[in-house]
């Protein structure tokens, strides 16, 4: 998500290194920042951050990283942190095209895609983050088997998700193309996107894995 | 599409041997009943046949074959044909099962599947003719390369489908999620069905080519 930008912004989070990875150029060492070594799952387009806060609320024994381009979005999910005792979750502004630049090979257990810019025009499709151009990265970075997990209410984007995940050669499972009418085996976390928007239309999901 | 039980209907067909495929238990001969070697696209599950009638009437230099379990509802795709001077389409009863006695390995050019019955009970999942035991025996008929053109309105049906096609290593393409909402660059032929249920909910469609 985009928005305004405010001023101040990336020195609020220059000020909490303990829960923010500002503009890293460098890979990262998982372990030395949460101080263990428990599996961590990154979401790329993090938003205002009810997804990523709800998840690492739930599940106490996973790390979370919460990628958001935007300084003046990512203090919105500062807001959150501070209010908050959570260890299992740090911040980290970076254009989800540098993934590779800052994650080791093979060290993320699960990637989140949720309500992730559909770049309408077809010449901007290689900018949707499932364009398999991501793809090649998100294999790199995710270890063997591991799983990447997308929602949006966005008909063509996730037609177009389908078939270029398809053509990649992930398989696809739990799709669902309206997760809200579906019994759901799982708790369905929200984001603030999906409260406000999804009495418009249905929301689609899926799991795509590298084989 | 099943109908009340019609007495006679199977007489009916039986009289019609220059247009109907009754019940075949062997091999059957393309170029002998079409008398010529045009490619042959064949519909699985034809109802009343408003569909691939009208593929026929569009494109007459290509054999279709309506193949329907039903001897009761192929006799309503007859009463359109008798009312046609069509000579590139044929009707088959035959179940979807039975399909590789016959028809010969790579003899098909393309299937159609529209508006399946969804089979919606878990134990009953092979039935549904997208489950990888009927894809294998596509894999079997249609020439190399060529397609599975499928429609629904089921959103279960069309769930399961994706997956069924991922995972059995079809390329999926020309996807959509509300068919009638998009602009197409092909003619929608429209089924029976689809006429009366289109405003009810999405047409899925997507089509399929063994990789």
């Amino acid at each position: 998500m985009r928005l305004k930008n405010i001023p101040g912004a990336k020195e609020r989070l220059d000020e909490r290194t303990d829960l923010c990875i500002v503009d890293p150029e460098t890979k990262i060492n998982l372990v030395e920042i949460f101080k263990n070594d428990n599996p961590v799952h990154i979401e790329i387009g993090s938003g205002k951050g009810k997804f990523i806060t709800g998840l690492a609320e739930l599940n106490k024994d996973i790390n979370y990283i919460a990628v958001e381009k935007y300084h003046s979005v990512l203090i919105k999910i500062l807001d959150k942190l501070e209010n908050s005792q959570l260890k299992n979750i740090k911040l980290m502004s970076l254009d989800a095209s540098d993934i590779l630049d800052v994650f080791d090979i093979n060290s993320i257990d699960r990637i989140y895609l949720n309500f992730s810019d559909p770049w309408h025009k077809a010449r901007h499709s290689k900018r949707r983050l499932t364009h398999s151009n991501f793809l090649e990265k998100y294999e790199q970075i995710l270890k063997s088997g591991k799983e990447i997990h997308f929602k949006t209410d966005n008909r063509k984007l996730f037609e177009f998700s389908i078939e270029s995940l398809n053509n990649y050669g992930l398989k696809i499972s739990d799709l669902s193309l309206d997760l809200h009418k579906d019994e759901l085996d799982f708790v369905n976390i929200t984001t603030e996107y999906e409260d406000k928007y999804s009495d418009k239309g249905p929301i689609y999901r899926l799991v795509a894995t590298f084989k």
